[in-house]
């Protein structure tokens, strides 16, 4: 009896795996298309309706709102859907699951190609990114935001311009020189099609004679007289790509020179969560850590963030834990 | 407390809804390294060792067996890992975590993308071919070949000549005719590079001057003379690609007339399952029937079929249904 009574586990565990595959899709895209917000603000969704208003084909709709009822995230009444058990918190972290399956769908699709030595040169991976971008502005929303204005408020002096490493999309800079007036911003960008958009935004939004953008790699950032005049640097999700450690202390050595003026940065990313049973890894960690390990990123645990400051000519004044994204911290450092 | 512990069950809900969409990438991959096979054999690997054996990635590799050992399928015992609880059941279900994640990975990728009806024209998604087909042998193997041959076995009279529709990796023409000495087969098949695959393994395994293969859609045959002479038809797993119900009506009267000596018609195919309760689909049918959904192919369910055949000038002689595959069937027609 005792054996049926595994295998029975055992099938709903496996179908339970393949059916979370689809569901996670399925909440990046009620995420993307509204339907996650309209359940969470009416309580209540139509499918058939629901693809009717945002023109979207009704049988894949009908299959996004099953896939989501699969794990319990919504529950079917009759023809509508309501919010299930796994709701709230899958709400919550809506923004990972984005991550995972739309922006990282096709590293993990190639698996056993990415894990061959032989494929591991050049560009031997991709990832979607502008779904990547989408679902970052609102991790750092999320996530980083609370502790990143904390930092901001316990600010001993009064900035004048800060430059935002990996500025992405823009937003935090558009945020601290809104919040803080008389500053100016300037982002440092990697990406070709980020620096764009955020460009764009900027100057839609009226501050385009307060922050500029520059094109460059954070790593290895040439000297800019703009950049003397920085007084504050802050660094979100990008501080992991300074690794591995004799790498990391030449970075945030050069930093100290190529921003004289610092008097504070702010450097804020998820850490390697190390000791923890594979069985309960909370969410996030498993994918941040095999998806960096594929892209061969090296991702420092907090402790060797902790073991670099010194040698590279900062003191870190005070840390912030963020333990709703794995291990996530953001340093203030000067 | 029952709120907190209802919450604490949503979080470790969501962090396996999470970790599952790493894990079955990971069930895909190892096993087409063949690390599923070697922990079947020996009970346990070391991820260090197998890595070096295999030339691959070992931080990922360990992520790998990290991400199997979240959902259970291996248990780490110090630096190897043994089968986990659910080992046996994904075991016996990679192909559909393979078909799903690597085959599939980029079609649920784009799911807010595929959904929008404006997007839906001309190749507005993809798939990854080599993996589909990867996948899909074993899909044959393990779950339409029992009733296959059992079908085969019953028989009641001697073929000479099979016509196996969507032949794919020409495996099932080179299993016929090796088991019945003196017959022959023919591939029909849309895909060019499958084509290409079956007939170097054809002519590899000696096979060359028994087999022939046809580059061409079934749904639309042209007429051949060595059509005439084939007596038994075979087609597996592309039977959906047939409907919806008028179109399937006209292709089975037109295969008919293509081979109008055929004597029987081994029809297989996953069928839609209606009436279960999201919660308990069992394992392939969320994936099979929304990635259908998504690729705008209609699948009809078993009752569906029954109602065709009639009509297509077909009789249905006997119905093996699979019920370890969603619901499936082998249709014997004549």
């Amino acid at each position: 009896m005792k054996a049926t009574v595994e295998n029975n586990d055992a099938e709903r565990a496996a179908a339970d795996i393949f059916n979370s595959v689809v569901a996670s899709a399925a909440i990046g895209a009620a995420w993307e298309l509204g339907a996650l917000d309209e359940l969470d603000r009416d309580g209540k969704v139509d499918p058939a309706d629901f693809a009717a208003r945002h023109d979207l084909h009704e049988p894949s709709t009908r299959g996004m709102f099953t896939a989501l009822a699969s794990v319990r995230v919504v529950e079917r009444r009759q023809h509508t859907y309501v919010m299930g058990p796994n709701f709230g918190e899958v709400f919550r972290h809506r923004s990972l699951f984005h991550w995972l399956s739309l922006g990282c769908g096709e590293l993990f699709a190639k698996m056993p190609y990415v894990l061959r030595n032989e494929n591991r040169v050049g560009d031997y991976y991709r990832r979607d990114a502008a779904a990547i971008s989408y679902a970052c502005r609102e991790i750092n929303t999320r996530y980083f935001d609370p502790a990143f204005w904390a930092a901001m408020d316990g600010l001993d002096y009064a900035f004048g311009v800060v430059a935002d490493l990996g500025s992405g999309s823009g937003e935090r800079l558009m945020q601290l020189v809104e919040r803080y007036p008389g500053t100016r911003g300037i982002g440092v960008e990697i990406a070709p099609a980020a620096l764009e958009l955020s460009r764009a935004d900027v100057a839609e939004k009226g501050f385009a004679d307060r922050i500029s953008f520059f094109e460059g790699d954070v790593r290895a950032l040439a000297d800019r007289p703009e950049f003397a005049e920085v007084d504050l640097l802050t660094c979100f999700m990008m501080g992991h790509d300074f690794w591995p450690r004799e790498d990391c202390v030449a970075v945030l050595r050069r930093l100290r020179r190529t921003f004289p003026r610092v008097r504070r940065f702010l450097l804020g990313d998820a850490t390697r969560l190390p000791g923890v049973a594979e069985t309960e890894l909370p969410i996030f960690t498993l994918g941040f850590e095999v998806g960096h390990d594929l892209m061969d990123v090296y991702l420092p645990t907090l402790e060797e963030w902790d073991g670099v400051f010194a040698e590279a000519g900062w003191r870190c004044v005070r840390r912030h834990l963020i333990t709703t994204l794995t291990r996530s911290v953001v340093f203030e450092l000067e």
